[in-house]
């Protein structure tokens, strides 16, 4: 491919970064990739990596396509009270998905997630590190429960974004945002706040 | 690409049918594509359309390269108590997912379904038509809320698809079909059965 941008150098020295931090965050996921390794793989500084893509927070983000980073928008679902917590969180997901620029990027990352078997891997990092464990940690819940909640409302938030966004499957595709949140929250309280009767000994 | 089957004559005839039949599905919907269409868009007789493929039902199936009939595995989730469905419903669609020939045909089928705006359709096309609207039409539901109820349904079993076979998010991607079965039952249950607070005017 014709290299276009004004400063190539400059360019291929990020796309070395990008790619291997995607190796690095597929094949260890998140919290085992270092910056080092990372810069090691691209045969370049750790502080050249710094100075690109900032912290290893920001590189992730750059290296899944993140629409949005969910650090900027989870307060306006963590602030408040918890029983309010889950019509919060439908609230500010659909306006993501919503939203002329970050919906269609939303949209581009769950179909490119699904492509293969290393992004995949990095969807999944993206949703439990950044957005699934944030909201879980914030709720005083029995940590015997917790990931298996936090995965509950995954299922559901994504399956929400897949069939009304991606799918766009009726009448939910053209439902106003407050019927979705009428519909959809009691699901997400339940997976956070209330009994699952699950027996603790039988989750993984 | 070298063709090698047996019968590269009939084989040729197959594939133009499927092509033109995954266009019409994917224009049209499965309801207003006509297997005569089909077999013009082919240049084919309709009844060849027939000879190889049988219904225009079996047609759509191997269209979508669907890894099961619906309709042969919908009366284990139909039979019985309308109070039990919801646990039937999950349970038949783990043992599909779990299963392992039509699990990972499931798994491609997804992942298929997304790559391409055509194939997003076909993918809802089989959907709706062949597993929401033959579930909801068992019930007696009131017909302003039904599909909302039936898109409801769809988006947690297919992100429970999503989040347990194809990303793989712990724990759910480990638990037993028993704990999922416990954890998900309810909120089918909710989508289909219970009231949804949801007022009928503002349902699209």
């Amino acid at each position: 491919m014709a290299r276009t941008g004004r400063r190539p150098g400059n360019q291929d020295t990020r796309e070395a970064i990008i790619a291997a931090a995607r190796e690095a965050f597929a094949e260890k996921g998140y919290d085992r990739a270092s910056i080092r390794a990372i810069a090691t793989g691209a045969g370049v500084d750790p502080a050249l990596v710094h100075h690109y893509f900032g912290t290893k927070d920001q590189l992730f983000l750059a290296t899944v396509n993140a629409p949005i980073d969910p650090a900027q928008i989870l307060p306006r679902v963590l602030d408040g009270s918890t029983e309010e917590l889950p019509e919060r969180l439908v609230r500010t997901f659909l306006s993501v998905w919503d939203h002329p620029v970050s919906g269609p990027a939303a949209v581009a990352l769950l179909r490119s997630g699904l492509q293969h078997d290393w992004s995949a891997r990095m969807l999944r990092e993206f949703l439990t590190t950044r957005v699934i464990r944030r909201v879980i940690s914030q709720l005083q819940l029995d940590p015997a429960e917790a990931p298996l909640r936090g995965s509950l409302v995954a299922t559901q938030m994504i399956g929400l974004g897949l069939i009304r966004y991606v799918l766009k499957v009726e009448p939910l595709a053209a439902a106003p945002p407050e019927v979705v949140v009428a519909a959809v929250a009691p699901t997400i309280h339940r997976y956070l706040l209330e009994p699952l009767d699950v027996p603790a000994a039988s989750i993984p």
